[in-house]
């Protein structure tokens, strides 16, 4: 009984540290008073919640604000970005990618290595990685920070702590869980961009997040939740099929988007997109072909996305980013001239807000989440 | 004061209304005793409410079982299919349907008439329907059923209770909210069907739901819900692209599937389903060729929706349910071929277990899913 009696208690205070935490998240600086109102907790247990909160360096008091039912002023508390931290990282085929963001969301550190992951060795990448990890962690703790959690983004299918397969990179069953010595998640790149979209990019709570990389991925957000499909593998929109009987893909398929719109065959033999950037400018006809191909397969394959999906806006990131200038007309025409006479108007078709980094920055941001949903557990309070 | 407490009690005894017929509808007969202990409301309550369920129809009392706390024998109260019923209606291009489920979701009467309702003027539709709603309403009720709502399945696009688009039917921006003197809904075709499919055909919770018909609309079921997109308009299966300068669609777009697909590209100059199955089973190659054909283009169109939707299985219904014999394999073969390497084994392909009557079964159900929901308001309790 009494071990029963221990456990609901630790469990509803849990809870209570959490309602408090998301008033604060989601209203702004509140005092102890307010804060006793706004959660119908009495006075003293909100107290001693705070005093949690500012002994994990969750939360701050900072100056005095009116507040309680009198309206008394009072000291306010609100989310400290000075202590708690989280880790996001990616494994893209041709970059390692680290951030810090704190509780507040704000991006403290980012870090690229340009790297050739293509057909890799697995341990050695992920060996890179942990260098990676521990000089980022190394420079926002020297900063005063604590990294809480870390999350990582990776271009293939994950099941649990497991890349099951991950074709541009050439690994299958690749068990990635017992990366760092922290809590840790592995996700879909194009997942965690589409969150990295919405809490760092636009904050629009219904759109389709169109990863351009290597792979070409896509994360639906509707009501600021991503859809994940059945088995977690939805949104797979480089293997939509814009030619039947087209070239063959890396999936096995064949006429896929990625085999038109995918950064190999936007690039030919130009050497990196910023390259492709500067023939653009330069009124480069060839580099002007290739983005009209890759629209024009990229406004069929969303045209089938745009019926089944039925997504608020489309928002082109990764490569298309710095490429949207030169793919957003033959983009737009295509789904116009198919989705019209249907819809009226097609969704709006916007860039990322995140440049390319949004999969690193929603990776961070997931355990931000997870921090603010449950602190009591991921603060070990 | 008096009012604002009024309304206090009133939502409390519709919410407990609803606690109670729901752990009927759950788990089965209860004695009031049982329903008490299951839903903390004192036995004083539970009578009251019961009393109310009962004078509305909705429950019965069924003989003697044990309950309550002390395990004492009791009079059961359980779901009553004897009074409270449902009308589903369908507006397809060749035929209206109706039908009318009771409260234990037994469907009590089905009636089809054929008709040709292409490019058809609305207000006769309508008021063919109102007299099939007359008919069928008045045998219901001679059989001592009280329709409570019903539910109009369309084949086209619907905002509230407008039919905004129905390109097979011409019909553009038609009001059908005010067809019946009941609770009236409007929904897509594919949508109900596919909660057709759920309650009345296989019962699995995640599934995308094919329906064939002269269009081709899907409706993707995910944990028993159906996914509806942003704007209502996801599950557009018929105007995926299939090949993309392909032959112009009613929608105004190319190369849909629709247009390799649907029932009218399956017949080509065959009267109707039933005699294309005819010429199948007597080895007829044309109407092989033609099954072959449109399942060609539906594995390359599923395709796309696997990767975009990641169902849980794929179910055919309308016009394919008596063609999936001859559709399975090419389907199947064109998944396998194009997803294998991503997924292992794609999506099982099964047959709908509603026959094509799965729309208006749904539209039926929806209504009883109503009234098990909010009985207070539906039953005017």
């Amino acid at each position: 009984m009494v071990s029963s009696r221990g456990v609901r208690h630790d469990s509803m205070r849990a809870r209570n540290l959490a309602v408090v935490l998301a008033t604060i998240h989601r209203s702004g600086p509140h005092t102890r008073a307010a804060l006793a109102e706004s959660t119908g907790l009495t006075k003293t247990t909100v107290s001693s919640l705070v005093a949690d909160l500012l002994e994990a360096g969750v939360v701050t008091e900072s100056g005095t604000v009116r507040g309680g039912e009198r309206g008394r002023p009072g000291v306010a508390v609100s989310l400290s970005g000075h202590r708690v931290a989280a880790l996001g990282l990616e494994i893209n085929i041709d970059y390692l990618a680290a951030c810090v963001v704190d509780v507040t969301r704000d991006v403290r550190l980012r870090r690229v290595r340009p790297a050739d992951n293509r057909n890799s060795d697995p341990a050695r990448i992920l060996a890179e990685l942990r260098d990676l990890v521990k000089e980022v962690t190394a420079e926002a703790e020297a900063g005063g920070l604590r990294v809480i959690g870390a999350a990582l983004a990776v271009p293939g299918t994950v099941e649990g702590g497991v890349l099951r397969s991950a074709p541009h990179l050439g690994w299958r069953d690749v068990r990635v869980e017992d990366l760092v010595d922290l809590p840790f998640v592995v996700d879909n790149e194009a997942n965690l961009a589409a969150l990295g979209e919405l809490w760092f990019g636009s904050r629009e709570p219904d759109f389709l997040y169109v990863s351009g990389e290597i792979g070409i991925g896509a994360g639906l957000v509707v009501e600021g939740m991503v859809f994940r499909g059945t088995f977690g593998l939805a949104g797979e929109l480089g293997h939509v099929v814009v030619v039947p009987d087209g070239p063959t893909c890396r999936c096995g398929g064949r006429g896929c988007l990625e085999v038109y719109a995918g950064q190999d065959a936007l690039l030919g033999d130009v050497a990196s997109v910023g390259e492709l950037v500067a023939r653009l400018e330069s009124g480069d006809g060839r580099a002007r072909e290739a983005c009209d191909r890759a629209g024009h397969a990229l406004g069929v394959a969303l045209t089938s996305a745009v019926h089944l999906l039925d997504p608020g806006r489309i928002v082109l990131g990764g490569v298309y980013a710095p490429l949207f200038r030169w793919l957003e007309r033959p983009v737009t025409e295509g789904m116009r001239a198919r989705l019209g006479q249907m819809r009226g108007t097609p969704p709006a078709l916007v860039v990322s807000g995140t440049g390319g980094d949004a999969a690193v920055l929603g990776a961070a941001g997931s355990i931000i989440q997870k921090i603010l949903a449950e602190p009591a557990q991921m603060l070990g309070l």
